[in-house]
């Protein structure tokens, strides 16, 4: 099966099941990921006023907290639904933006760690690193750290609250905190973490984890992109009835 | 005449008069409606704060209000403005964004339709019915009913509060309370509902309503692309003085 | 020399430099201009809390204040950030998007400026009027007026002020106070205002300001274009480092 078709696969999956997924990110991305869960099937919903987001929550199949562009209200809201998520055992997703570039930043993203609530922690290797240290700086938004630094402290995090803490850049790494998978060229294996994956993904991945020489997005790009217009008439189909992305993955880190 | 032509003609009227239209719109599709106003040849400005919003809707054509990711500072500003567009009698269209998703966007975009001041309701089947029944659920911003569903209740409310009711999807529905039109293959005749049309557009609309296949946006967004890539003199011309659309219209909802 | 190769030398030295800019910016232009600054070989960073901006602007540099969509809470976070970007002796460029169309913008627009710590001011030319004359109106945030109007009170604002003042249009207008450049067709000779530029980069500017019939932002436009294009290796190599502009520069004055 080549990559193209086991992009297919997780694709089909999520177009099954459309998870609702409630964000409460920075001002800058909004409509880059909208528009990138509307292509993969996925039904996003934007929310952050305290007023809402627990009932948002409450209908949601995931949540996803990015503390870019953060202000206090906002921290207030991710708290409010992370309660909320917790409660109907979602999975909450937290993309630590710019951790280790400001105070404000980096306490936040800890203070939302230790809370509980969180299942899965990504960013890049200095925001990672920030986490753990305080005398880590990020530059802005970008790493200014290579994420085979960043592996040690991720998997301590990730044992540690037990979570899923996952690093990425040129390489990606992936860690439970058991088991900790770092790639530098192909894409990492996860069939061993918290999240259950269907059977028949666990196999794919492990079938072709060893053939490509790309990183996780890069594949992933590229089979979305191969899926999509891998044909006229699937390509036809699928923008009529969804959305096609409306962007590019054309870098690794975004926000 | 041509679809294109067609097109062509209701873009020549807006570039003729270039309104400004006023959005207290939300955050993940702002740059996206700029793009879409200034692509048709009409003037956007996208201003919230209190401390402006009456004075700039004074010297607009029109008010956009659009509640999703509402906050409460945000509605405030959009009773504001509506009050100050409703001295001067310039349209306000309102797009219930996530009414019947949460308490919060339902009862806020019920208020601001009994406040008045709002001429036209746009929205998907689910947030139209939502907007009469409170047991009717949205799934984010997504519609989980069909537009038919919603054309008694559309009818209902445009009769109710005297206003514009268009209710869009798979298939659109358009009424004023009195008549009522649904197509779901053919675009909406809108002959007879209370905006004044230029009797130009009106037959024009007569004459191309019953022979395309598509729904209102499809049809827009094919003569648009059409219009602006006629020919390369044309093209230029446009691309130079204005701007051509940045995005796609590729999906009935995006927001 | 060609255009392309005289852009490419500018995005050398950016490339090279990587400089973190720390945008305080409207919600419609921020993904935008994080795009393009990362086109350009810059690290964008967007931070806005009064909890963050002094911080940011310490590891930043430059600065960028845009006052589309404002509110009270983002003016005094402007106040903060360029305190502490002048503490550093970074340059501050401030865009007066809307100034002339609400006494809160201009005003604000107007305070930014005698509080000292800007250096650059870009506007169009209605804008750049309106921080002058109180009777000078803008529709919206375009320009009602020639950039030819505003090129003497462009002067007298950056006499005044010791600032850089750039009117933007069909027409380019660059003012140190001293000096100013006007230019209807060719790229406006720059090479005696304050900013200190390389010699080499004066000396390409003088040499194609008077070949080149285009404003600066389609000269800008082109010359990104044809150099991201030029070849498919090197396409390749500058996709694959940072990114690509994911817009497109298609119209003069965005916001």
């Amino acid at each position: 099966m080549k990559m193209n078709e086991f992009a297919g696969e997780l694709l089909n999956q999520i177009r099954k099941k459309k998870p609702l997924v409630h964000n409460i990110t920075n001002f800058v991305v909004m409509n880059y990921t909208a528009n990138a869960l509307l292509a993969c099937g996925a039904s996003p919903v934007m929310a952050h006023a305290k007023e809402e987001v627990e009932e948002m929550t409450q209908i949601a199949n995931a949540l996803v907290l990015n503390i870019g562009t953060l202000e206090p209200e906002w921290v207030q809201a991710m708290y409010m639904a992370t309660r909320s998520a917790e409660k109907r055992n979602i999975p909450v997703v937290m993309d630590p933006v710019g951790a280790g570039a400001t105070r404000y930043r980096t306490e936040t993203a800890r203070e939302l760690i230790q809370e509980g609530g969180i299942s899965v922690i990504r960013g890049n290797a200095s925001e990672i690193l920030a986490l753990a240290n305080e005398k880590v700086r990020t530059r802005g938004v970008d790493s200014l750290h290579r994420t085979e630094d960043a592996a040690l402290v991720a998997s301590e995090i990730a044992r540690t609250y037990r979570k899923v803490v996952a690093v990425t850049g040129a390489t990606d790494v992936v860690s439970d905190g058991k088991i900790t998978f770092s790639s530098s060229r192909i894409i990492v294996m996860i069939e061993h973490i918290s999240i259950p994956l269907d059977e028949r993904i666990v196999g794919l991945l492990r079938k072709h984890s060893k053939q490509e020489k790309r990183s996780i997005s890069q594949v992933v790009e590229l089979a979305l992109e191969d899926f999509l217009h891998r044909n006229d008439t699937e390509k036809g189909r699928i923008l009529s009835t969804k959305s096609a992305f409306q962007g590019s993955f054309s870098r690794e880190e975004i926000y």
